[in-house]
C-alpha cells in the first residue's frame, strides 16, 4: 500500500481569504487534519479554517505540554518538548502509514519561525512531506500599517524580542527597516533597547495583523501589555524615485 | 459620481496557486488591470495570471523607461524613473475619476521591495488604495530550499546584492540567517562578501523560486551567472527542542 503524504500547509496571518489558492484547495480537500494548541484551547490555526473542512474530517490537536513550572532554559524544557514532538511525529506516520494524507495547518509560513519546522526535519527522511509557504504576519503587519516596509537597498533585520537587550540594539542600530517578533512579556526589554538606539520614536506596534481586531498603534502610545499576535517594526526609506 | 479603487494585489511568488484567495478573487473579477513591464516585453506579472482574466479586461501596461544608457547613480536616471511614475499614477487616477477599480499586479508582497510602492505614496493622499499582500519571493526561496529557516531566535537579515561589499560582508557576518536578492550583476562581489564574512560554503543559490524553471543549488556549484529571479540564502540554526 503507498504510503500518505504529509502537508506543512502555510495558512498565513489569519483571514481566511489570505490563505493561498492551493491552501484552501487542501484544507477544503483534506480527511485528516492536525494542528498545534495550548491545553484547554480551541488552537488558532484551527480557528482560522472554521468553516471550511469537509464534514467527517478526522482532528488531531496536538496539545503543547503545559510548561509553566519549567524555566525555559532548563534542559528539562527542551526535553518536555521533544518528547512531545516525537509523539506527534509517531501519530502522523501512523496515519500516513495507512495511506492517508494529513494536512498539518501552520500559522503564517510554515518554514519561518514555525513549530511545524520541529515536525518537519523528524519527518522528512520518513515519510513524504510537502509544504505550501504562507503570507507571513509580518507581511500583514506592514500591509495594515499603511506604510512599506523596504524600498531600494534597504536592509531589512527580523529580530525576535526574546533576544538578549544589548543584541537586540546592536541589531536595532544596524538596520534599516525593523521586524520584532516574540514580543509578550518582553516588551519593556525592547522599548529600552530600541530607546538606547535612538529610535523608539519611529516604531510601529501592530496587534492581531489581518484579524478581527487588528490594532495599529505609534510603539509609544501602546499600553504595557501586548498580545501575542503583536509585532513591532520601523520601516525603511530607502532610495525613491 | 464615486470614485473607483486602486488595489495593488500581491501575486506571490509566481506559481498561480500561491495567490491568495483574496487576489485571486480580485483579479477574476477586475474589469481594469496595471502592472509594470520591461519595453518589448509580456511582463511577468501579466503572465502569472494568464487565464484568470476575465473576457474584455481593460489592460494598462506601465513600460519602464529604457535606462541602460543613464548609469544608475546619475540624478537623471532618479527623474526618469519619478516622471515615469507621476505618467502611471495620473492614468490610474484617471480611472478612478472614471468610476473604475483597478487592480495593480505586483509581484510576491506589494510592500516588500516592490515597484508599486513607488505607485502607492503618490496615490494615497489622492484615491482610495487598498493593499492586499502576498507570499514572498524569499517565502518560496526557502520552501524550496527544503530546509526552515529561521528556528527559536535566530536574527534573519534581507539584504541586496547592490549595497557595497563591505557592508555586505559586515552584514553577512553579524546575521544568523541570511537572503539576498537583487543580485544579477552583483554576483561576484556578493560571492566575495560571502568568503570575507566566512560563509560562502553555507549558501544557497534559488532561482525562479515556486516557478517551473525553480532550481535549488549550493552557491558554489552554481555558474557565475543567475537570474532576475534568484536568491541566496543562509539557513538558521536557532535552537531546537
Ligand atoms: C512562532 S512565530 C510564528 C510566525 C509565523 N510562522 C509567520 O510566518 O508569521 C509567532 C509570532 O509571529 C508574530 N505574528 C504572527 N502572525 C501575526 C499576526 N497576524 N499579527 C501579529 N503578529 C503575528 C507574533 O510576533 C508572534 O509572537
Ligand atoms: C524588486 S524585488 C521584488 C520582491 C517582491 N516584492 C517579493 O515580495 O518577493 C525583486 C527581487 O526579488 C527576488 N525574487 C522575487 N520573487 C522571486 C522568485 N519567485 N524566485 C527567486 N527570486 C525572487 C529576486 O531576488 C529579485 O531580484
Amino acid at each position: 500500500m503507498s504510503k500518505g503524504c504529509v502537508f506543512g500547509v502555510g495558512l498565513g496571518p489569519g483571514s481566511q481569504d489570505l490563505m493561498s489558492v492551493r491552501a484552501d484547495r487542501l484544507i477544503r480537500g483534506a480527511t485528516h487534519i492536525a494542528y498545534f494548541r495550548k491545553k484547554g484551547r480551541r488552537g488558532h490555526a484551527r480557528s482560522i479554517v472554521e468553516g471550511l473542512l469537509a464534514p467527517g474530517v478526522v482532528e488531531m490537536p496536538m496539545e503543547y505540554p503545559v510548561t509553566t513550572e519549567i524555566p525555559f532554559d532548563d534542559p528539562r524544557y527542551n526535553q518536555l518538548l521533544s518528547t512531545f514532538y516525537e509523539h506527534s511525529v509517531a501519530q502522523l506516520i501512523e496515519m500516513t502509514e495507512a495511506g492517508c494524507d494529513v494536512v498539518v495547518l501552520c500559522e503564517g509560513d510554515p518554514f519561518f519561525y514555525g513549530s511545524f519546522m520541529h515536525l518537519y526535519t523528524r519527518l522528512r527522511n520518513r515519510v513524504p512531506v510537502s509544504v505550501v509557504p504562507g503570507i507571513t504576519g509580518m507581511s500583514a503587519a506592514w500591509t495594515a500599517s499603511g506604510t512599506p516596509i523596504t524600498w531600494g537597498d534597504d536592509v531589512l533585520t527580523v529580530a525576535m524580542a526574546t533576544l538578549p537587550e544589548d543584541t537586540l540594539v546592536e541589531r536595532i542600530r544596524q538596520t534599516d527597516a525593523l521586524v520584532v517578533m516574540k514580543i509578550g512579556r518582553h516588551l519593556d526589554k525592547l522599548r529600552r533597547a530600541l530607546k538606547s538606539a535612538g529610535r523608539e520614536a519611529d516604531a510601529w506596534l501592530i496587534e492581531y495583523a489581518a484579524m478581527e481586531n487588528q490594532r495599529v498603534v505609534p510603539l509609544k502610545d501602546a499600553g504595557d501589555k501586548v498580545p501575542y499576535f503583536s509585532i513591532v517594526l520601523i520601516h525603511g526609506h530607502g532610495r525613491r524615485p
